[in-house]
């Protein structure tokens, strides 16, 4: 089966080097619009060649599209309108109700499976790519009955290779669970980096921020402001619900603090510790 | 040497592993108010024997002193009672200003060094110990002239023995320190597990967690609020002081969105980016 890859950082060249381990059933092209990423994982040995994103979609089975939110809505529609009814396109964008939307009215909507890998880490480009990034991690498929049965059962078979979990979502739920799960965690992050960046400012010194918790709760904090900043805009109305509902929880530990209520500020620890339900 | 070990839980437990891993130089004797504790840490075999508080002030070359910080302040002065001038007292709180104050006036003040060992975990009691928690860790040692020359020594001797690098530190200015790079931390992920639960019971369903990075900006909410409740309300004023500045900077992000400038909110996570530089 012939992969095409547009766009090989974190994502696109994480799912290129399993691809590519799974052995010789698997071609994968891979194609980006940064040259100097398209030599790096023709380097890294991550695809089998790289292609002009014109000779992918000519090639490929199924065309896997990797590219910053804010592209995808504009490409995934031009790669429609360039294949047969025997190709398949996914996304592995972070918000879906957007390309969904963007793709509603095409001809070729039905070979489309708006797709959400929901997995990552804090680094990007083809040297962030790492192996088995998405084994027992969940892939959310969007919208199913809007893909063509075939399409949806190559896109599942897909994830699936890669040691996914597949759950299917309406694509507006699937934008603001999101923007609970991932998306404010990543506000946090940048506030809490940018709080103590200009402490240190102000204070002409290195804190040592190795200890006390710090640097898992601001690892998030070195995401590429490419990736995120579209995310942001496109799931803006989500994510600033969920803004507001933090800020307010932040402030009742302020108010309690101010009040020295510590009874309640205990009962607030103990009850976020109900967290261990679900995370383990 | 004989060494005392006041408080058996993850940070006490985890100094009597490493010290017991030494070899023979080291007799390593527990106590903890909690029997069932007492009788885990002699189970796992972290402490060479269990002994009532009194026998291991009595018996100790060095007594360290790993409770709550609000106990704490009472237990320091309390063992500096019953003390000669060839033992020292060393604790390991995560708030120092209060355990200085108390033990100010103190006439075997000398014999008391002010320590914070800064490494930990989310969990708690003797079954969180580990080994080797302590290594390539910053050690504060806090207003080391108002301890005796030999019993800083002694402090500093048996940190190094447990992996740690030493910085002195005024103890007003390690609590602000430390309400920038551990305190606000675990805030920021008390709410975030609190905003992100509350979804969770309106909408009756599970989020699937494990990914989009809300696991680590999380965990800390993980803590016991036996211990953290009083770190915050010793350390209350420092804490409010960067719960505000951190307020103001998740607010930020909330203005930008509202007018949609994506333009300054990617100027300002790439400056997020920038704590890189410290955290690697």
């Amino acid at each position: 089966m012939n992969i095409g890859i547009i766009g090989l950082g974190l994502i696109g060249g994480s799912i290129a080097i399993d691809l590519k381990n799974k052995g010789s059933d698997w071609r994968v092209v891979g194609a980006d619009q940064n040259p100097a990423h398209a030599a790096q994982a023709l380097a890294l040995n991550m695809v089998h060649e790289i292609r002009p994103i014109s000779d992918v979609i000519k090639q490929a089975d199924l065309i896997v599209v990797a590219t910053p939110v804010n592209s995808l809505i504009h490409l995934i529609p031009e790669i429609l309108s360039q294949i047969n009814d025997h190709q398949t396109v996914v996304d592995v964008g972070s918000t879906k109700w957007p390309v969904v939307q963007a793709t509603e009215q095409h001809p070729k909507r039905a070979r489309f499976v708006a797709a959400h890998p929901m997995a990552g880490t804090e680094y990007s480009g083809p040297h962030a790519a790492v192996p088995d990034l998405f084994v027992h991690k969940c892939c959310v498929l969007c919208n199913p009955r809007d893909s063509a049965p075939d399409a949806l059962d190559t896109a599942r078979n897909f994830f699936e290779l890669l040691g996914m979990r597949i759950v299917a979502l309406d694509a507006r739920e699937h934008d603001l669970h999101v923007a609970y799960v991932s998306h404010i965690s990543h506000i946090a992050s940048f506030a809490l980096a940018l709080t103590v960046l200009e402490k240190e400012r102000e204070e002409n010194r290195i804190f040592d921020l190795a200890s006390g918790g710090f640097s898992s709760t601001v690892r998030l904090a070195k995401s590429n402001p490419d990736t995120w900043t579209p995310i942001f805009q496109q799931n803006r109305d989500h994510v600033l619900d969920v803004l507001d509902e933090y800020i307010n929880t932040i402030s009742r530990f302020r108010t309690l603090l101010i009040k020295r209520d510590f009874n309640t500020f205990h009962q607030l620890i103990r009850h976020a510790n109900d967290i261990r339900r679900i995370i383990g």
